[in-house]
């Protein structure tokens, strides 16, 4: 196939990219570099079946030649209100991704005849009511909070792809991801786990935000590309988590990152939560996923841990 | 003040119009007639006060000379899967006049420094499980269900002029309408008050979907434009709510329309409903609205109705 990614520079689209090139497909990457880096790609810019084009997704998606399948992942993605990356400081960017964005690449998908697959999020749950999370569940968002210009964006995202499907008759899927780890995520994405490392690796105590009994569950990002490539070669159009149904305390998470690094230096509690209605719990129920794509999680946090830690390494020149 | 009006040849937008002239402010009026009426504005083109401009609020939005306030009433609105202008049939349009359309409007806003109010809806809230609604309510929305274009498209536009407002600092409202009737509602809007109306002044049985249990609450069109006035005067940019709190059942109201209208033909229930996810109950909690702007409705139902059937007469010809 020959396939178009957004946000091929982020953390998820660059380990697409190189998944579907080792799977032999021709594989276009598409990123403004907004939140994306251009590092994540040098080491693919000299296979044959890579090309890369610089282009907002906001404005219209030309793409020379036929396109077999449009994967659309770009969007800031970090809650991370610190950081100039995290979408509460990108709120207007964010927004246009999820919808002008959304709306070209279904465009180019449309005019191409090729399947397309939307990036969503479990954020689309909120602060959820129900637990673990299934696809049938509508959410809880708050419409005008500090997170729905990521939230609503996504929201939105989805109900238009459904729309295309059922207006245009495209063939769509909708990958609603759980929380994800692995090398390449950004140093200041501002997430738990990649904070967790760095800190380890300086042997500098753990800061944990509220009081750490706030439960997420974490899946490795080579599970999570696995689960993605088989919804795309599925043909399911209705949304489908892909996720780690293994549920932990960020206090349980914590202690686990110090083990594994050896850091002597403990934790910090922190009790002023990072960003308001910062969700409780989250996790996904994937009985969808294993039984229509035979998937699950195939890493341990400890195994996925060890696979990610050196990069972090050598980022921070340790 | 100089004030741009989007979807100014609807329902509410001509209303709006009218009401804004008569209270000495200049006009400008745009529409691209996709689901407004020319008609809704003809006896308005020889006011001096009052311009239009025929143009796709998707497209970006240029008026010359400075503006006061924009506010944003573009959107197809009608729920009807039936008629060609119902949203169910125009779910990408929909959903560009949501988000695209928002986005340029907002944009005209902030090129201005102009106020920016937002036409926002209960269809926000869902299929509530709470009940009234306050605007703290965070609704029950299915994110990919069959209502997902209209009820996601206002959840993104509400979320996008939070964005504005926080991020950029623009003087937004968002007022979200509840069940709203009136003169110049189109005769195949779709929605039960104008149904109700034709079929009573046809003697013909009313069309009862469901079991009529399901409940509504209707405001007058005079009320309604009286509310958002006051909002856009008033300096409020958290959701309010502006409908009326007076619940009924639509049994109840068909009840009503044939009295008023004197119809002996009587009901037929039709069990099978109009739409998925049809909400049961909707009504509004108007507290804030009462508190801050001292606005409550003024017209009973019979009231209201007997300033609306001779609209309806009108356009049938009877």
């Amino acid at each position: 196939m020959r396939i178009l990614i957004t946000g091929a520079a982020g953390f998820l689209g660059s380990h697409l990219c190189e998944r579907l090139l080792s799977e032999g497909h021709s594989v276009i990457g598409m990123d403004n570099f907004l939140t994306g880096d251009p590092q994540n790609l040098a080491h693919l810019t000299t296979n044959e079946n890579f090309s890369f084009i610089r282009h907002d997704v906001s404005n219209f998606i030309f793409v020379p030649g036929k396109l077999d399948a449009v994967l659309h992942f770009a969007s800031p993605a970090s809650p991370n209100k610190n950081s100039p990356y995290g979408y509460p400081n990108l709120p207007i960017q964010t927004m246009k991704a999820g919808a002008l964005g959304t709306h070209n690449a279904l465009g180019v998908a449309k005019a191409n005849n090729a399947t397309f697959l939307l990036a969503s999020t479990s954020e689309i749950y909120g602060d959820p009511e129900e637990h673990p999370q299934k696809e049938t569940y509508w959410g809880h968002v708050d419409p005008t909070g500090p997170r729905s210009m990521y939230d609503e964006a996504k929201r939105f995202a989805e109900a238009l792809t459904m729309s295309y499907h059922r207006f245009h008759g495209i063939d769509t899927r909708i990958v609603r991801i759980f929380n994800t780890y692995g090398s390449r995520m950004r140093l200041d994405d501002g997430r738990v786990i990649p904070n967790f490392i760095q800190q380890a690796l300086r042997n500098e105590p753990l800061t944990i935000y509220g009081e750490g009994k706030q439960t997420r569950s974490f899946c490795f990002a080579d599970d999570l590309i696995e689960g993605i490539y088989r919804l795309l070669l599925s043909g399911i159009h209705e949304p489908v988590n892909i996720g780690n149904p293994v549920e932990m305390t960020v206090l349980e998470l914590a202690v686990k990152v110090n083990e594994i690094i050896n850091n002597p230096a403990g934790l910090i509690i922190n009790e002023d939560l990072r960003l308001g209605n910062d969700p409780e719990r989250r996790r996904p129920d994937i009985t969808k996923a294993r039984e229509l794509l035979n998937w699950e999680p195939q890493y341990t946090l400890v195994q996925g841990l060890e696979k990610t830690i050196p990069y972090f390494k050598m980022k921070l020149g340790i």
